[in-house]
């Protein structure tokens, strides 16, 4: 599980920093990629990177600000142009269906594979044998959301010592110990699975916050997770400004990471109004209260332990 | 009377060539700034320019194909970001105006000026009396369009050295040959301003086509511009290509350039199937057929003579 940070600006594109688009890299777990947010260029960053759109099955709009969906219809259109085949699922607030759908139809973009677009609301939104996604309303000026995923456990391996230690030897019945819960052996005795099965591998947490004013009740829905990414568009002494257009700063966001015991915090969404130099300082102001903090820079990358 | 090319590829970016956006630069003629096309990353590509795009007039738009207007939403929601205030008109074929709204009301972007939004048919679509702007279908999969943008001839200079000898001496009185036709001197002789008046200033006519098949009757169209900008997405080989994919070859722009008598052919929306070192030999292709021909690249700037 890694995170490609493909923009990580605020409101508008600057030189040093493109508007949002985050890529959650599940290709070893389950050979795709989900894309949080996609900010106009976010298809000329990728151009800079080995991502292959074709690989994103699923696209998560936190919110409809133009610097976290114009890219979308460029994306979308280019990922056919090349030749993608396989389905996307694109999960945003209530208009993304008409923003896309308008853009695909005027542009006459007939793409080479299905879309599947679903409107957001509270609670679980997608589900399967390997992970949970859950979405929580945030407080912005515009509806916007946040994004927990959770992996789920699987199963420890086989502990073929022990196995051959009781004298089950290796050959097709070593299949069914990951399958059944008893195993009839060929001497007829039967045998519990759990008792050859190792320790269960924990799966991994990640939570992505769109642009929010800070709330404690994000504290629980974040709890625990292996990486937290919330935005920073403000320094540590900003908070009315923070408060009057709805985003957070730096300390805003470490105090929910420290509180809600995350292992490493992000922060993306910096403004262009900080120069370079002041990078520094916005960190030391976010370590104050959470120490595993980084802040995140264009096609900055890392996997999450 | 400048023109800059922030995009030259055809269909989707490339690391070489954003898509399409060509920006005919007015500044000294009515301090405004017309744009052609506004391909994904206009507004990026604006970043590494001199252009402000509070100083943007009009857009005209050749056609709805995402790589051609992908860019609008965001260009038009930053420079309100930047606090531009004056209006711009948008010139572009049935289904811009959707675009352009669905996507400023879902992104909730409250402009900080007016915009106008003109559906195209062909014919005179703008004239005031320095500038007049014609239409003409072109042949492309979809609705297309080429622009001619001609400037006004405009008064020659007062011809102060006649005046002298004539004996009517400097004042006030010397405005007058500029607004009217007769002009009554202090010891109450009438004379002609004409007569006063040296050479009107002829002025400049530019072309710019989209996508297109080529046909003869565009020559009608751009004859005796000063520049023709032509797509040119296929070399001089690729004649049925062209044909099927609505687009012109290398050579067949060059034709149309020969035979409208213009002074200058720039070539543009260059496919990413040429290398760089490709694209000499669709300039000698050309060439063969237009002598005063050049190949845009990104940030390719010229002044028009
Ligand atoms: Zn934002
Ligand atoms: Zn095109």
């Amino acid at each position: 599980m890694h995170i490609h940070f493909l923009g990580t600006g605020a409101g508008l594109p600057s030189k040093d920093r493109n508007v949002t688009s985050i890529v959650l890299d599940l290709l070893q777990e389950r050979n795709g990629l989900w894309m949080f947010d996609c900010g106009e260029a976010t298809q000329h960053q990728i151009l800079h990177t080995s991502i292959k759109p074709r690989k994103i099955e699923k696209i998560f709009i936190t919110h409809l600000h133009g610097d976290h969906i114009f890219g979308l219809p460029g994306l979308l259109s280019s990922r056919s142009f090349q030749g993608g085949e396989e389905p996307v699922t694109i999960y945003g607030p209530t208009g993304i269906k008409q923003f896309i759908e308008t853009a695909l139809t005027v542009s006459q973009a007939k793409l080479s594979y299905p879309i599947m677009i679903e409107e957001l609301k509270e609670g679980i939104i997608f589900e399967d044998d390997q992970f949970s996604v859950s979405v929580k309303k945030l407080d912005h000026a515009i509806d916007c959301f946040g994004f927990r995923i959770d992996e789920k456990d699987s199963q420890g391996p086989l502990l073929v010592e022990k196995l051959k230690e009781d004298g089950i030897t290796p050959g097709p019945i070593y299949r069914q110990f990951k399958t059944k819960e008893t195993v009839q052996l060929p001497n007829g005795n039967k045998v519990h699975s759990k008792d050859y099965i190792g320790e269960p591998k924990k799966g991994k947490s990640v939570a992505i916050l769109g642009d929010t004013r800070t709330k404690e009740e994000y504290v629980s829905f974040v709890e625990n997770v292996e990486l937290l990414i919330h935005e920073a568009t403000f320094n540590k002494e900003q908070v009315q400004l923070a408060y009057d257009y709805f985003h957070s700063t730096t300390a805003q966001a470490a105090k929910i990471a420290q509180k809600a015991n995350v292992k490493k915090l992000i922060l993306t969404h910096i403004s262009s109004r900080f120069q370079l130099d002041e990078i520094d300082q916005l960190l030391l102001e976010a370590k104050q209260y959470f120490e595993e903090t980084v802040i995140a820079h264009d096609f900055y990358s890392t996997s999450i332990k």
